[in-house]
């Protein structure tokens, strides 16, 4: 992948190399892409069920969501994979409505081990199958109610490192183990990720780009408190929900040394649809948002605009014969332009080579890797969310 | 619906009803709810085709597919209903891989005639099915390119009025031919508009409720830039795309009587999922944000979790017995009481009726009228976008 940016001018570049560095000896993803994987494929291998299903909710599904709905226009998978994460009755119905359990494989994910969405639909589900070490499998931390429960029965179980926050573990068994089991090639995964990983640590493209971009979003947060995602085909749809929660999460903190409250915040955009959306906002309107553009090199799809004339639409006769992935492609280029000759709009484009494993694993890592040093930058820490403990709380008093 | 908002001491109750009166002379999408809609209902009872394909994009789409989505969970119809919008070709050939061309109606969805997206793919259609009276159907501008090919082939053509512009444009043909066309009770649509309208107009409920929370956003624009829609169903997903194309692109804008570009930013979540996403972001991060939450009074759908046990997970079992739909009701209350707890999250609560065409249709007339003050009051034309016109000729340029 290659990132261009156009406000270097405008970015330090700090050293952060040994902050991270030593971050890295006691935060889990860091260290990833090495991890030994034939117990996940192996396991993978085995499995003959038809359905995968997933129970998890955030960052028990967001990771293998986004790799499914990035692959799945491209490849065809021998099996299907489900995603049951919200307690709303009205999708668990239609999602239930949908799957033959007895050929279901239930992968019930959960860091802490007490997720109450997941719990919920775990009992769900075993009012209808039970509990039975074909059909179940416990990912979760080490220790945690979860894995007491699989040990107890048998039931395969995957562990989540400690040190792997949910929302960076899509890399770990949380991604992995769902991805192998419908036949993603987790290995180039890893080494999309690897390759980053490489850059970064050797302040080769990856650190100059990562660093850069780092130290404006930090030294503007006040001004630019917003950073869109502007991702250039539907591939990307999940990929721009996996990054939200990351941003969003990782950066909304208290300072570690200041009362202060501070935070950046993603917003996930699809072209060319958004184009007829918010891109409007984005060029006139108040100028808090800096915007990231993906771009897909090659999608390798043959689907031309025909040569047909229509009466009285002759003016938009140029685009006959153009292919579908040039026309996005050229739309996403018109639309930088017409940004970049606002001078005010700190903006930069990623372009992946190709839809495949190696890819995303090369886009998980960098943003991984994004957030931590913008993180260390703003004085939070990335790897927390005690902000989301009260509303648990409350909602476990309401039934007292 | 209601509205309960936890800012009224912070809100002022300009007089503004007399303005958007008279803008009501000019803007046509005021008058919406009470268009005559027989030759609609009449075209939609005759046909025959199974498969309903809108081709449009923004504003040609959002709104039927926000409709659709909110009522399929709940809804059976009997025919499908496809939205083309996208130039992508990864979804162009999954959509296309799904449809039996020869079974479909094919409604042509563009206001200026010209969308060069739309016609993409009409020319792709028109390479497989050839042009005919009885499978293509034209919603556009009268007098339009895409109007004159209509009356040369004979084709149906149902009108845009001029004055209504794309993004309002969901209570007109171009909502409600779609969604006649699989069943939908139109009627009662825009019956739920006129009742959010007669309130407004009298200075009842809803005037009160939209003039506070927009006197609140304009005033505070330059603190709490974005505005969350936090709603508490997956039902919601399509209609926070619709609110988000509104708001984003009726709202970013130079202002009229000056050299500033102002605007207020959107954020779509869908809850409990976005609780594991956003959710640190708004209880921890700046405080630059205000958070509308929508929930459904009664979800009339009866799943309980089951009365089971999980050992280690005992601490869990006060959840046994309790309806999913009570359950994320009360999600949604636990979060709402924590962001209260704060004291400096501007917030407000809308609550429908239940998941029906009334209830959705008082949810478009609704922000849409709040659009259209906030949008007075913040001194922009909510009616026009300008800015996306650069990057349409820099496209148009690339292909010389």
């Amino acid at each position: 992948m290659k990132n261009q940016k156009f406000f270097d001018s405008l970015c330090s570049k700090e050293s952060i190399l040994q902050t991270i560095i030593d971050e890295s000896k006691d935060i889990g993803y860091y260290s990833l892409p090495e991890q030994e994987i034939n117990h996940i494929q192996s396991f993978a291998d085995k499995n003959s069920k038809k359905n995968i299903v997933v129970i998890g909710i955030g960052g028990s599904s967001l990771g293998a969501a986004a790799v499914y709905d990035f692959l799945r226009y491209k490849k065809s998978f021998d099996k299907e994979l489900f995603f049951c994460e919200s307690t709303d009755p009205v999708l668990l119905n239609s999602t239930f409505s949908k799957i033959d359990l007895n050929d279901s494989l239930f992968i019930i994910v959960s860091k802490s081990g007490s997720t109450i969405e997941t719990i919920s639909i775990f009992k769900y589900i075993l009012s209808l199958v039970p509990l039975n070490k074909e059909q179940f499998i416990i990912v979760s931390d080490d220790g945690s109610s979860l894995h007491q429960l699989a040990m107890k029965n048998s039931l395969p179980f995957f562990e989540i490192p400690s040190n792997v926050g949910g929302r960076f573990s899509v890399l770990s068994s949380v991604g992995l183990l769902p991805l192998a089991l419908i036949g993603v090639d987790i290995k180039a995964l890893l080494n999309g990720a690897k390759a980053i990983k490489e850059s970064f640590f050797s302040q080769g493209q990856a650190y100059e780009d990562i660093v850069c971009k780092a130290s404006f979003y930090a030294s503007n947060i006040a001004k630019y408190n917003i950073n869109c995602l502007f991702s250039y085909s539907e591939a990307f749809r999940s990929f721009n929900d996996w990054y939200i929660q990351l941003w969003g999460e990782s950066l909304g903190k208290r300072q570690l040394h200041s009362y202060l409250n501070v935070g950046l915040t993603p917003i996930g955009l699809i072209g060319p649809t958004d184009q007829h959306s918010f891109l409007q906002l984005i060029v006139e309107g108040k100028r808090d948002k800096s915007v990231t553009f993906i771009k897909v090199k090659d999608f390798d799809t043959h689907m031309k605009i025909p040569d047909i004339t229509i009466e009285f639409l002759e003016k938009l006769d140029f685009i006959n014969g153009v292919d579908f992935s040039d026309l996005i492609n050229k739309q996403a280029d018109s639309i930088i332009e017409s940004l970049r000759n606002k001078h005010d709009i700190p903006l930069d484009i990623i372009e992946v080579d190709k839809i495949d494993e190696f890819a995303i694993g090369e886009l998980f890592y960098y943003f991984e890797l994004l957030t931590s040093v913008v993180a260390k930058m703003i004085d939070v820490n990335a790897y927390d969310q005690p902000g989301v403990e009260e509303g648990k709380k409350i909602l476990r008093g309401f039934f007292n």
